[in-house]
């Protein structure tokens, strides 16, 4: 394990990054700006552009950041799953829609204040989201095959099932009554329904 | 039916909410001002002024009356359906997932820039919300006791359900391959799906 301190710049980085989000997230993208951002951050708004040309890499940054991690955290839960689709599509949701309760900041202003980059910079966030639905994509549509899912148009309705992800820091609290996990769990199980998943396991279906 | 003219202060306080409208949408509540408000309304800021105290004001009018207008479209589609609550489950979530699919500036920024209204003003518009839900959790709550829906934490389902038909306008174009209708309908199953509706008649299930 790497036990050694972070730089000064690469702190200060992160310091600004950490800032910028807060400052995203209560005050919006129009809201922000790279001296409130500093502030917060306990620096001046110089030392912001040291680092960053404008506050659209600032987002563009936090949101590709936060995308990739959500992918792989995506990723690995799916090659964790084994081969069953429907598993793997549980497992993938499970992790995804955990993600979105553990990090409402960068969920929420990944929602909200994506639209406000220009079109270039909303290319360089996309992708990874892009990459990201694909996985979901590719899971429902052999589950399809398999007969094990039934439903129509695959990509609106993972579609719905990432959008109804997003939706959680919308609502939960993490000292709320249920836990993030727990959450998660019922998100997998919801997904599942929602693809008209059949299966004499599914805990839904026996009562 | 009413065939007069609306007044000309009528007239002019419409253009300025839609005016307002088209501005939270695109710069958010913190890069809209008044006078930018009045630049697409055609009008002076001190025109605005006259209609409405503040920013807070304006967004709080929008927000309430896309409510008011989401929740009566809900309850008339709820009546119409007749006493069947798997019935009125899917009447309920077409009628409030077309009113998202038809009216995607009001949807986008209740769900963005709500969250930038104090305490107060959010309390005049989350009231209508909350009697939204309340409709869709008093349906599923009855179709759980007769044994048609199979789930857990029907509070919770139903928030999924809603910020699922939320995130339509992030999507959907009503120029792409599929009419908003025949959306609301997908979500509509969707919703009876997720819920763990079991019927012969489901035509997911015939599959």
């Amino acid at each position: 394990m790497n036990t050694r301190s972070p730089s000064p710049t690469a702190a200060s980085r992160d310091r600004i990054l950490d800032a910028a989000l807060d400052e995203f997230y209560t005050a919006g993208f129009h809201g922000a700006t790279m001296r409130t951002i500093g502030n917060r951050a306990g620096c001046s708004a110089a030392n912001v552009y040291n680092h960053f040309e404008n506050k659209s890499d600032l987002l563009v940054e936090i949101l590709r950041t936060a995308s990739d991690e959500q992918f792989t955290a995506t990723r690995n839960a799916i090659r964790r799953a084994g081969k069953d689709p429907a598993e793997q599509w549980r497992a993938a949701v499970v992790a995804h829609a955990l993600y979105t309760a553990q990090r409402p900041r960068e969920c929420l202003v990944a929602n909200t204040e994506l639209r406000y980059l220009g079109e270039i910079d909303r290319k360089r966030v996309v992708g990874s989201r892009d990459a990201q639905e694909q996985q979901f994509v590719d899971i429902a549509e052999r589950a399809v095959e398999q007969g094990l899912f039934h439903v129509d148009r695959v990509h609106q309705a993972v579609t719905a099932v990432l959008l109804m992800c997003a939706g959680i820091p919308v609502w939960f609290r993490p000292d709320g009554p249920r836990t993030a996990t727990q959450v998660a769990d019922d998100y997998g199980q919801y997904a599942l329904n929602l693809v008209g998943y059949r299966t004499p396991l599914n805990p839904l279906t026996r009562a």
